[in-house]
């Protein structure tokens, strides 16, 4: 793609994160992205062949970012319980960082039938896998003191307490981000029998 | 309400589920929802001013059944840590048991707009409120070993993995709703430093 046509379909994508964080799915038309772009429904249809196929390419934008943050942040942390801590942190202060794509991923995208339950699914059993692969390189390195866990299973449990929390913080403001992650890591990693103290993180005032 | 128009009101949300249920939302017709209870669009109306609010009906009759099942299974166990578990255990079995208004509930209801989201929000709400009640009690029974936990958070990142799981289950099939309860139960009873067994339950072979 040239750099041009990619720049127009940045501008439409984020034009759309806007109005349909905004509005919802349904009341989302396509000329108040045109315009909130500042292009023409002509160059949208050149990128998109309709409004679905761009809130999928939305929901798609937002889960490879928050993998590749992901990835970037664990890196050089060794493999063991230090990646799968690190990991479920950056979900969530991504999560915390971009509000609006949290909006259209968690909650608008729900309830709008087939292909967008399909991409759900896809999206949920992406990151499962991540944070499943995580836990496994946890379980090699003897990290893990619970036996026999269903990293699978695991990894789901802990992907609907974030999606839960975050949905909620984003209706509510409540509680406040920097909480949901100082607790919920922890609480995450009591389930496979990991004892980390709350108070890990940094101290209110820094030195 | 008269014996019989209140025989036609349960008809009515008895075909209104199944159909909301294969259809979703937005593709139900009430013409179907009349065929379906062998009524007519007329009685529909008689009791639901419009599909919205029939569809809210049955979201209601769902909560009311699981926190009614709920209440009742922890009756007879005195107030503390079992509380809790059979609270936990009964959700997820009235969940099993009843897969289509589950799915209306947990899948349907979402991204359609403020009155569903709003009416989302409050059963969730009604929901922590009951599982931080038996958590309150367990606390006060001595019967918590993590100091501190925020009752209310734990709530509801629990019911963010049981909603997960149960929406993953009643899309896939998978896992089994008897290992849904078997694992999950234990793993978000760790989160307060609970460590059960899994192997808490029945035997296989019930002697």
């Amino acid at each position: 793609m040239s750099r041009d046509k990619e720049a127009t379909r940045n501008k439409i994508l984020d034009a759309a994160l806007d109005v349909f964080a905004n509005k919802g799915y349904h009341d989302t038309k396509l000329d108040e992205i045109a315009n909130e772009s500042a292009t023409s429904k002509g160059s949208i249809y050149f990128h998109f062949p309709n409004k679905e196929r761009l809130f999928l390419s939305l929901v798609d934008q937002f889960s490879d970012l928050l993998e590749k943050q992901t990835r970037k942040a664990i890196e050089s942390e060794p493999e063991g319980i230090g990646r799968v801590k690190i990991a479920l942190t950056t979900v969530l202060e991504t999560f915390a960082r971009y509000r609006r794509p949290a909006k259209v991923l968690l909650v608008q995208a729900m309830g709008l039938g087939q292909p967008f339950e399909q991409k759900r699914l896809e999206v949920n059993e992406r990151f499962a896998r991540m944070i499943a692969e995580y836990l496994e390189e946890a379980i090699e390195a003897g990290e893990i003191p619970i036996e026999d866990i269903d990293v699978e299973f695991t990894s789901h449990a802990w992907i609907g307490a974030i999606y839960h929390l975050v949905i909620r913080w984003v209706y509510t403001g409540e509680p406040s981000s920097e909480k949901i992650v100082h607790e919920l890591v922890p609480m995450l990693l009591r389930t496979v029998g990991h004892q980390t103290e709350p108070s890990d993180s940094k101290p209110a005032d820094s030195a």
